[in-house]
């Protein structure tokens, strides 16, 4: 049994994500056996597959009522979004699942949600970020905190240390039903094609799996993340008004002072805090450099008195 | 021109690997171009094509000679090697390279390497290692000690921030000459594969080119390294006797301490630290543990007195 599972408290209210799919329909068969007692079950029909997609929603509302769960449906045109909005249908239907999920969490006052994200979406999630320029072999947390329509929510995906055969091999095993291809506007295109052809190729060449491997590669980038925090920390360059200390800051090696920047930046509530940007915050730890940078939101980053912050 | 070639000291002498191709000419005329006095080429003819093998070297030794540079060569049959040992190729043409530069380096007193890996070079060993299961998106450093043929080198690659495109066209546009497909054994097979059918498959999923993200994962998983070995540091576990201070350990984090176990155990010289093994180094830190890991190679990792240590 995954370890959240075990240890979450089984009286709190947590929303879940059940798109009628084997690995949606697998967690929440955990969670039930695992006697989670307040669960609401959340299904967005994203009217990408016509009456199949009802069939979807139905399925999940029956399944949601037979376990003894609240059921919050809903239902979007995601292809007219898309066509609409001129933006493409898998950024239409993460649009349109996240305004979801936020007004489920709004009606039901409950900001936890629980999604069946496993290891194999991982590995998936780890080589899309990889090529795309992500920092490291970044994949998704087991829990982290995320904005949804405006709403802050804590995200927790307890399934990321299964595979996907596993899972079905599950459902299997104890009888129980899904629904095959449930309309999900993620498993488009690009995430097939990395699922159906570049991970088959790259297993191919190396001659092991690739996505155990990936997998590994993200945990070990997640804890790697954890120590840069506990770096940030260690360096302690933070004064009493939440300004950095510019001779501290001066007394670690310059990786350090990035990382510190970094860390600032961002929870000064800078918005896309890139290398460039901490290359320019770097600049003015030289007393010698302009006091001021410019941030994006027309904020600013300034320097006086041996003290930097943003204003 | 690269930051490396900018700062070294030019009178200082380095071997420098060059095949006859573009990546390892152009390497050779920067560092001509640059001011390097003493640099000693060595050329591995790796006897995988013939006549052209020879013609090969005999290219790099002319370019040394008419550079004012000393030259050694050296020939081995990798195929025949392969085959004897029953190796790869790969793994054959790396052994005979190691074995190469090692007698250059006790022939010349000069340990230090440089060679011409370039930014498509590092792309392909993220994604390979990636897919091998590495720790992160590990690439080559720009600056790092190996053992080769029993000698610690220093290898050093100053073109890491190049493109392949790039150095060719600085080739042509200086109108100077290289050898096509000089033999290099490690070109061969799985990177080959790499290169040709696992990079575009991924531009072409990807819709922009994967290689400057690996690239860019590479550098920051190299940050990400420094910043690891930094806090080890910071965590401050080792007593005067080389052991490792438990009551310390154990104010730390988890994630620290993982690191630091890894830490130690890598400069104790233990071979292959696995995470299994931290995971068991680890163990040792519960007082009502068993006081005694094994390690490979017959050593043991030993807790008495609040203390830590290989032996």
């Amino acid at each position: 049994m995954p370890r959240w599972i075990e240890e979450a408290s089984k009286r709190r209210r947590y929303l879940v994500g059940v798109s009628g799919g084997a690995d949606s329909v697998s967690l929440l068969h955990l969670l039930h056996r695992s006697g989670f007692g307040s669960l609401v079950v959340c299904h967005l029909d994203h009217g990408l597959r016509g009456e199949e997609s009802r069939e979807d929603a139905r399925f999940v509302e029956k399944l949601a009522k037979s376990l003894g769960y609240a059921f919050e449906g809903g239902r979007v045109e995601v292809a007219g979004l898309a066509r609409g909005e001129k933006i493409s249908v898998e950024t239409a239907g993460r649009r349109a699942r996240h305004a979801f999920f936020a007004a489920c969490a709004r009606a039901r006052r409950c900001r936890r949600l629980v999604l069946a994200h496993h290891g194999d979406d991982q590995a998936e999630t780890v080589l899309w970020k990889l090529v795309r320029g992500s920092r490291g072999a970044c994949g998704m947390g087991e829990s982290q905190t995320m904005v949804m329509g405006g709403l802050e929510m804590e995200i927790i995906r307890p399934l990321l240390e299964f595979r996907r055969a596993e899972l079905r091999q599950w459902l299997e095993q104890e009888n129980l039903s899904w629904r095959e291809d449930p309309s999900n506007a993620q498993a488009i295109a690009v995430r097939n094609r990395i699922r159906n052809e570049a991970l088959p190729l790259l297993e191919d060449i190396a001659k092991r799996d690739p996505t155990e491997a990936l997998i590994k590669a993200a945990n070990s980038d997640a804890e790697l993340r954890q120590i840069e925090a506990w770096a940030v920390e260690q360096a302690d360059v933070i004064d009493p008004q939440s300004r950095i200390h510019l001779p501290k800051l001066r007394t670690h090696p310059e990786v350090i002072q990035r990382a510190c920047l970094f860390s600032y930046l961002r929870q000064a509530g800078v918005s896309g805090v890139t290398r460039s940007l901490v290359d320019r915050a770097l600049s003015l730890t030289d007393p010698e450099s302009p006091p001021v940078i410019n941030l994006p939101g027309g904020r600013a980053l300034r320097r006086r008195a041996g003290r930097i912050w943003v204003a």
